[in-house]
């Protein structure tokens, strides 16, 4: 119950074995849902406490916790310490992208002031924007490939011409063939939406050996086993199965949400082992 | 000296024909070039007072304040506060871009929590993440179109193939052409970096009524003639030129800082106006 100094890979793994997990929580806080009485920073803490052994990781989501200003703040790094106690990894899920300077002083904030592990990061400003983050050492920066939403379809999807040894291809697929050039240090990843299996598909062809963050689970089997056979490597792993909303907000008919939690975490641990022969 | 409630467009045209100005001063602390002995807060809060009838919109880009985490956000809201003493508009360069209801948090955190009047956005995720901000009426939002920064390229250049009523032509341009589709509130406008004029007119002829936020403009006169006369619209206005480091940190060896922050302001809006040639 420490917190170390490994780096996300190594708490990764170790968690993901110790667990027989590949399953992330989402922590996206939304005051609406959270129990009447409990405080945003309880809430989550009890969330943690309860899922910390049916998880491989934690995911934040720093929009949730800006609303509330410096309360907001607070209340993120707590939990971080509160994840890092259970000696779990944090992915600080805030989607950044920027030049230089400001690219460094978003990851001070991120792996410095708030001690997240890894990040997720926009490639729109392309491989100087994400070299602040990359060149912390024992950081993992995972970048925005095919996200979600309908709307990913707007610029994602766009089809990109020949060129520079690469084939005509969608966005989202150059950005993968980039990030594999652009992993000198073995330290990035790819966020590849669980929603769309035979995109997640096509990525995991051109990059073989980046692990993918996926967000967007359903809850049916036959969903998870779709999304997860598709973007799986070749070692049935590989992937980090991202469910938030589904862990925080079960139903909870006699009062007992974080119960409600763990059972919902476990049923979707199992569900992504099975889906992955594991 | 009150803080109205009018749009970010309306605040932007009056405070420019007031001060004859479309000079941004964008607002990135950076503690090692801060005077010795003079706090963060105190610093913004001198440069804006000494800046305030030069320039027609402040920039404060959030990265700098993250690092801080609770001082750091309770010193961005004073900041913005200060601004809007003055009657000028912000425009928080921040970057975001999320799904759904992370993206209507990040717009409650920037639009309600802080004050802004506007916000820089990744248009990656396509339109459904940009919904969340449009839809707050007098807001306006800045999509990244075409970066300063060399690995702008990475991305942003590629060739997308024709379709769609489009011709084939480089991702940022597409990203203008998408940009006036979705400008069905008025309240869209574009980043485009002053280091490439070439581009920045190529973008102004697909959009020629967006309003375009232009960082990294140089220090000669010829610089941004070149910058200003590719960008600016029929009316030789429609952009809003921002500089940042040059306005904060100049030479001041007699250490008056703030009144060496003026004079660089006044010199940069003297040589916008004699680019467009108002």
């Amino acid at each position: 119950m420490t917190t170390t100094t490994s780096s996300f890979r190594a708490r990764f793994d170790a968690a993901a074995e110790r667990h027989h997990s590949l399953l992330c929580v989402g922590l996206d806080p939304d005051p609406a849902r959270i129990p009447a009485g409990v405080s945003t920073r309880d809430f989550l803490r009890a969330i943690v406490d309860a899922t910390a052994d049916v998880a491989c990781c934690y995911k934040p989501n720093i929009a949730f916790f800006e609303p509330d200003l410096e309360e907001g703040m607070a209340t993120l790094r707590d939990v971080i310490d509160a994840i890092h106690a259970h000696d779990l990894p944090v992915i600080l899920d805030a989607k950044r992208g920027d030049i230089g300077n400001t690219a460094a002083a978003y990851a001070r904030a991120a792996f410095e002031s708030l001690g997240a592990d890894a990040i997720t990061l926009s490639p729109y400003l392309g491989l100087d924007s994400l070299e602040p983050f990359l060149a912390y050492e024992g950081k993992t920066a995972f970048l925005l490939c095919r996200t979600t939403n309908p709307g990913a379809r707007d610029l994602q999807d766009l089809s990109i011409g020949e060129g520079a040894g690469a084939p005509a291809e969608p966005l989202y697929a150059r950005v993968a063939r980039l990030a594999n050039t652009w992993n000198t240090r073995n330290n990035i990843g790819l966020v590849v939406g669980a929603t769309y299996p035979r995109e997640a598909a096509e990525i995991r062809a051109i990059s073989p050996d980046l692990p993918f963050l996926m967000p967007g689970v359903g809850a049916q089997q036959a969903e998870i086993d779709e999304a997860v056979q598709g973007a799986m490597d070749a070692r049935r792993a590989g992937i980090i199965v991202n469910a938030s909303r589904a862990v925080l907000y079960p139903a909870a008919p006699d009062g007992r949400w974080a119960d409600a939690s763990r059972k919902a975490a476990e049923d979707l641990r199992d569900a992504i082992n099975t889906a992955r022969g594991a």
